[in-house]
């Protein structure tokens, strides 16, 4: 479950409720185009903004619509408490696994989280994939954290964010080195994919995958192939999209794109946050004649 | 309202229970001691970590136990839905200000956070603190920000950070410059509260006041009575805490003080938080016996 492909789909809004409809459609899509495991509830899919009814309700449309595909359901919350009831939930509505991020109000301690993933892998009988953001979370882990959190038993895989341009084959190869064989080590940062994937990450985490699940299938299976050549051609070839990524953000792009795609009737995302301005919506048009992907 | 010493408790915690009666008890002793306010569920009251329901029997208990001291109730979420839910539920509780920050998990643009003063300005009968606090939020103010946001009908007073020592005084003369006459300008940060009292400061916005209120309270009517060497002086008596604050934040420091004081009958905190360590417990005690606190 924890190698491959493993698509993060939005959570389509209809003005500041989840559209369920919408929701099992993106999801089927991307369950039929071949990922891996489907990740809901993750920051694109807006979990940090939803109810527990919202979250409950996405998670047992996601699980029937991937139609066996495994569902990882995104539990993050900044008091422990309610993450053990979001994992107790994602459990009941038939998700595969969790994704735990330490998001935060107070700035947390390495102690804190060790003791968050510790309490919550020891309440709960899904693995969980350790989900390190710290430009949402504001908290860091070090490496020598990630390797401790790594040999709690029930701790699966761990999700990064993108290392810097330039530094993705040293940053893979010196954070696997400290880390249990078995522990699956994936990528997120779209753009850092098809590279990691060849240093040695064994799964992408990825966005553009709920939007485009054809395109990063191919990245994909290039690179585990070890057609390195063709992976990082079918990654360029979404440069255009990667550049905005990197500019305004993935969810409003990724938002912006699935509406401009006709994946979701909607793009828009729970308030206080905005879609993007008139330029960003232009140049989001660009990128989609750019990167060929007209209706 | 904005004016003076307005005195911010903690939310006393029985395991991850509220302990209503221990909060009860702590604010009637700030509002006896005469604080000109009561800032309940901001940061040092864990508004972050706590439900609607416990948000909501804390602001009763709250209001009972201030006797007729105004109560600014802490409103903040990462949703503006579920902020205009808080900001109605402490109207009808009986608050008589609201304290709003611009909590995030996406990084929030200027015009969202704009979007979201404005918004709730709008629907709540209630003035408004602007709540900046960077570390906790992952969203800093520009000036400019401030000055717009403030010029919004409802928006009564901003609750800064502290500046950077030996800046405090430019800091506040700079943002009050850009800011209409009538809004009030508070300091947060314990530390600097003397010296931007002094400077021009309105309002104390003070987490020690929770815990050491009639010191909190002699420094305030030094400064306001133009005493500064005085006002300086209360300052430094509280200088070891001050340090502590700087090390390990107010809110582990505050409430290990305030269990070592007989304040509250425990220093819990809600998880993932921890309190301090033993290391940590030894030098709050320490501090105690500097500033000549002993029971």
């Amino acid at each position: 479950m924890f190698n491959g492909l493993s698509a993060f789909p939005l959570t389509p809004m209809a003005g500041e409720s989840v559209d369920l409809k919408a929701l099992g459609r993106v999801v089927n899509r991307v369950a039929k185009a071949g990922a891996d495991s489907l990740g809901v509830l993750g920051s694109t899919g807006n979990y940090a903004y939803l109810s527990r009814e919202e979250r409950r309700a996405v998670l047992e449309i996601a699980v029937e619509a991937a139609s066996g595909v495994p569902v990882l359901a995104g539990i993050g919350a900044v008091r422990t408490r309610d993450v053990l009831v979001f994992a107790a939930d994602a459990q009941n509505a038939g998700a595969s696994a969790l994704l735990l991020a330490p998001v935060s109000y107070q700035k947390l301690s390495e102690a804190e989280v060790f003791g968050l993933f510790d309490t919550v892998a020891g309440e709960s009988d899904l693995p969980i994939v350790v989900y390190d953001n710290p430009g949402t979370t504001g908290f860091t882990f070090s490496d020598d954290l990630h390797a401790r959190i790594a040999r709690i038993p029930g701790i699966a895989s761990i999700k990064i964010p993108p290392p810097a341009s330039g530094e993705v084959a040293a940053r893979v190869a010196k954070l696997k080195a400290g880390l249990p064989e078995e522990t699956s080590l994936g990528i997120s940062g779209d753009w850092a994919a098809a590279e990691a994937l060849l240093a040695g990450c064994n799964v992408w985490y990825s966005v553009i995958a709920g939007v485009l699940p054809q395109q990063a299938r191919t990245l994909v299976d290039h690179a585990v192939a070890g057609r390195n050549d063709l992976a990082s051609a079918a990654s360029s070839d979404l440069e255009p999209i990667w550049s905005l990524f990197r500019t305004y953000g993935s969810l409003r792009v990724t938002a912006a794109l699935a509406e401009d795609l006709g994946v979701v009737p909607s793009s828009a995302l729970p308030l206080p946050l905005h879609g993007l301005d008139s330029e960003g919506r232009e140049s989001v048009a660009d990128a989609i004649r750019q990167c060929g992907l007209e209706a």
